[in-house]
C-alpha cells in the first residue's frame, strides 16, 4: 500500500468545523488505499495566544518552560483530529512527538530533529489505523519536551516521511501552491507546478513561507517528493523534487520578500584574523542566526561589519554585539530594524550573468536604494527599506515574469 | 528539610495574576526552609472549553483522545507557574505526570495510579529547584496519556506527598476549609478546624466537592497529614488526619448534598441468584459507578431495584439497564434525574443510634419526602427531590449545629 504523509498548518485547522474538513481529506485518501498519517499544527493562533499567556507572567520566560507550554497547542489539534476521524468511522490513533519517535537535540524551541524511529506509527498502520501525529515537536533524549521553532510541522511531517519511506509528502496550507511571488503583495504572481527543492529551499529561506527551509533540506537529503497544495480546494499544487534538465532553462523561479529583518553595523573593526570568527561565534552561542554578512572595504587597518538577523533575534543580539564592540575595540555600533529583505531565485542563474543586474536595474528603476546585496548560485537578495519593499517586489516580478516587461 | 507540597486548583490558577500571587506563597514556603513541590490543575475553566470543543466535533469521543486532549490543560499551567517562580529568582522545573514518574492504570478518563516513582522530582529537589508538576494526568506502562477523572489532581498532590513522604500535602482551594455544610448554600456553617480520614471520606464522596474522594483515600492509606486552605488569605484551614479520641465525641461533621445524582429503577425483577449481579456487572463494565443500592420488598417472586448513578452517567448508563431488563425479563424500568442527595457525615454516629432520627425529623419537619435511604457506620443520606436539596441542607445543618435547634 502507499503511504501518504499529509501535514495541515494552523490555518487548516482553525477550528471544530475545518477540523472536520480534514478528517473528510484525509478519509478520502485512505479510502484511496493509501496508508495514511496526518501530522497537524496548532489550531489557528493558538501558539500566539500561549506566547502571549507566558509574556503576561515574564518577559524572560526560561526556554525549556516556552517548549512545555508550546507544545500543548498540536496536543489539542490531534486529539480534536483523531475524533473527527474517527467520527468518520475510521480507526485512528493519535501520538505526540515524543510517542511519534521523533527525538531532538536539546535546544530548546529550536530543537533540531536527531532521530525519528517512527516504530508507534508502522505498528498502527499495520493495524490499518490512520495515525495523527503532533508537529513542531519531539522529546530529547532524557524525555523533555522540545520544539522545533515556527512553521517545524513541516519538518516533522518530511522526517516522518522519510522514516516511512513515504510515497509521497502533501503539505497542505492556505495557498495553491508555490507562486512566482506573494499572491498578497504581487497580484500578478503565477503558480508554479514544479519547483527543485534548492529553489524552494531558497524561497523558504527567504521569507516566502509556504515551506519551513529545514523541511526542504530534509526532503532533498531524503528524497522525498512533496506536493504543496491547498487544504481548502482540489486544484493541483507545487511539487517540489530534483531539478530535471528540463526545468534548469527557467532562469527564475520566483521572487520573494521578507519583513522580518533587522540590520546591525559594526563599525571600524579592526583588521585582524580571527575577528570575524570571534563576533559571530559569540552570536551562535546564543543561539541567533545571521544570514547576510558583509565587510566592507579595508581603509587605515579598519572596516564595518554589517550583517543582518531576523528582527525576532535583535533584542538577543543587541546585548552580544554591544559586548563584542568593547572586546575588539571597535569605534561603534548602529542597528535598523526597518529594513527588508528582496529576493530572486532561479536554478538557471547560475549560468546568465545578466539577471542580477536585471533585478538591480528593476530597482534603480523605481528609485529603490540597494543597502547590501548578497548573491548565491541560485539567488540574488537585496536589503531596501521596508517600506519599499512591496513596490520592489512588484517591479522584480514584473521584470522577469510579465510579457513586455519581461528580462 | 521539610517536604511540602501544595496542590492549587482551577480557581486559584484562573489567570496569569492569579498565577502570580501562587507563586509568590510558593516561594514563601521555600524561604521558610521547605522543599517544595507544587501540584496544578488547569486554568479557570480549561478543561471544560476544552470538552466542548470536542463536543463540537463529536458527541462520542474516544475516551483515549479525550485523555490526550484535558492533558494539554494542566500542561499549560505547570509551564506558567514555573515561569511565574523562575521570574522571582528561584530555580524551577515543571513535569508532566509521566515525567513526575505518575504510572496509571488504562482506564483513559477514569485512571487510577498504579505506582509513583518520583526519581526526577526528587532529583530535582536535591539539585535545590521548586518542582512544578502537572495534576490530573500520568501515563500508562505502553506511554499513553491517561487522566485521572474530574478532581484528580488532589490524588496526584497526595500520591506525591505519599511517595516523597512529604511532611504535609497542603490542598490550596476557593474556600478556607471544611465546613459543617456548604457556605455557599447554608450559610449558618461553620469551619472544622480538624476532620478525620474516615468523616472527609464521606464528605468527599457526598457532594461537599472540597477533596477528591481517591486523594483521601490515599492520604488515610499512607498516613499522609492534609491540610485543607484558602489559596486567597493566610487563615488556617482544616487539618485532615487519624482520628482523635477526643474528636470521636463529635456526634456529626457535617452536612453534605449533592445534585449530580439521578436515580434509575427496574421494576419486577426476577429474585434469583445473580440477578444483582448481572445488573452491576454490566454497568461496572462500562465503567459506571453505582453509589445507593436499594431492593424493595419480595412479592411473588419479584421485587424492585432502584440505585443512583451520577447524572454524567446516566446516557452511558440507561441503555445498558434497557438491554438488561430484557435479558432478565423485568416488567420495566424508568429513571429520574431531578433528584439530590443529602447526607450526615461523623465519626461518632456509629454509638448513637438516635443521630439518623434527628435527620429524619428534620426533614419531615419540613414536608421533605425521603425518596431513598442509605447508611453506613459514619454516615447517612438520603436522596430527595432536586428542587427542596437546599432547604433540606439548612433543616439538617441547624438540626445538628445551631443552639436552640441543636439535636
Amino acid at each position: 500500500m502507499r503511504i501518504v504523509v499529509q501535514k495541515y498548518g494552523g490555518t487548516s485547522v482553525a477550528n471544530p468545523e475545518l477540523i472536520k474538513n480534514v478528517a473528510r481529506r484525509v478519509v478520502r485518501t485512505r479510502e484511496e488505499g493509501n496508508q495514511v498519517v496526518v501530522v497537524v499544527s496548532a489550531m489557528g493562533h493558538t501558539t500566539d495566544q500561549l506566547l502571549e499567556l507566558a509574556q503576561a507572567i515574564t518577559s524572560h520566560p526560561p526556554e525549556r518552560e516556552v517548549d512545555m507550554l508550546l507544545a500543548t497547542g498540536e496536543q489539542v489539534s490531534i486529539a480534536l483530529m483523531a475524533m473527527a476521524i474517527n467520527e468518520l468511522g475510521y480507526p485512528v490513533v493519535s501520538f505526540t512527538g515524543a510517542q511519534a519517535g521523533i527525538t531532538t537535540d536539546r535546544n530548546h524551541t529550536k530543537a533540531l530533529i536527531k532521530k525519528v524511529d517512527p516504530k508507534r506509527v508502522r505498528q498502527a498502520l499495520e493495524e490499518g489505523k490512520i495515525v495523527v501525529v503532533a508537529g513542531f515537536q519531539g522529546a530529547t533524549d532524557d524525555d523533555e519536551i522540545a520544539t522545533l521553532g515556527r512553521g517545524g510541522s513541516d519538518t516533522t511531517a518530511v522526517a516522518l516521511a522519510a522514516a516511512l519511506q513515504a510515497d509521497i509528502c502533501e503539505i497542505y496550507t492556505d495557498v495553491d501552491g508555490v507562486f512566482t511571488g506573494d499572491p498578497r503583495v504581487v497580484p500578478t504572481a503565477q503558480k508554479l507546478d514544479f519547483i527543485s527543492y534548492d529553489e524552494m529551499l531558497e524561497l523558504a529561506s527567504l521569507g516566502a513561507v509556504v515551506l519551513q527551509p529545514r523541511s526542504v533540506e530534509f526532503a532533498k537529503q531524503f528524497s522525498v517528493p512533496l506536493h504543496v497544495r491547498s487544504s481548502f480546494n482540489d486544484h493541483e499544487g507545487t511539487r517540489v523534487g530534483e531539478v530535471s534538465c528540463m526545468e534548469k532553462s527557467r532562469l527564475v523561479s520566483g521572487v520573494a520578500h521578507d519583513l522580518n529583518v533587522a540590520k546591525i553595523g559594526l563599525f571600524d573593526v579592526p583588521d585582524r584574523p580571527g575577528i570575524a570568527k570571534h563576533i559571530f561565534k559569540k552570536l551562535a552561542a546564543e543561539n541567533i542566526n545571521v544570514d547576510m554578512i558583509i565587510q566592507s572595504w579595508m581603509h587605515n587597518g579598519k572596516n564595518d561589519i554589517v550583517f543582518t538577523v531576523t528582527r525576532d533575534d535583535l533584542p538577543k543580539a543587541l546585548p552580544v554585539v554591544e559586548k563584542v564592540v568593547k572586546e575588539i575595540r571597535a569605534s561603534g555600533m548602529d542597528y535598523n530594524d526597518r529594513v527588508a529583505k528582496v529576493s530572486i531565485v532561479g536554478a538557471g542563474m547560475v549560468t546568465n550573468p545578466g539577471v542580477a543586474a536585471a533585478m538591480f536595474e528593476a530597482l534603480a528603476d523605481e528609485d529603490i536604494n540597494i543597502e547590501m546585496i548578497s548573491t548565491s548560485e541560485i539567488k540574488v537578495s537585496c536589503v531596501i527599506r521596508e517600506d519599499q519593499a512591496v513596490k520592489a517586489v512588484n517591479a522584480i516580478h514584473a521584470k522577469f515574469f510579465e510579457e513586455n516587461k519581461g528580462y
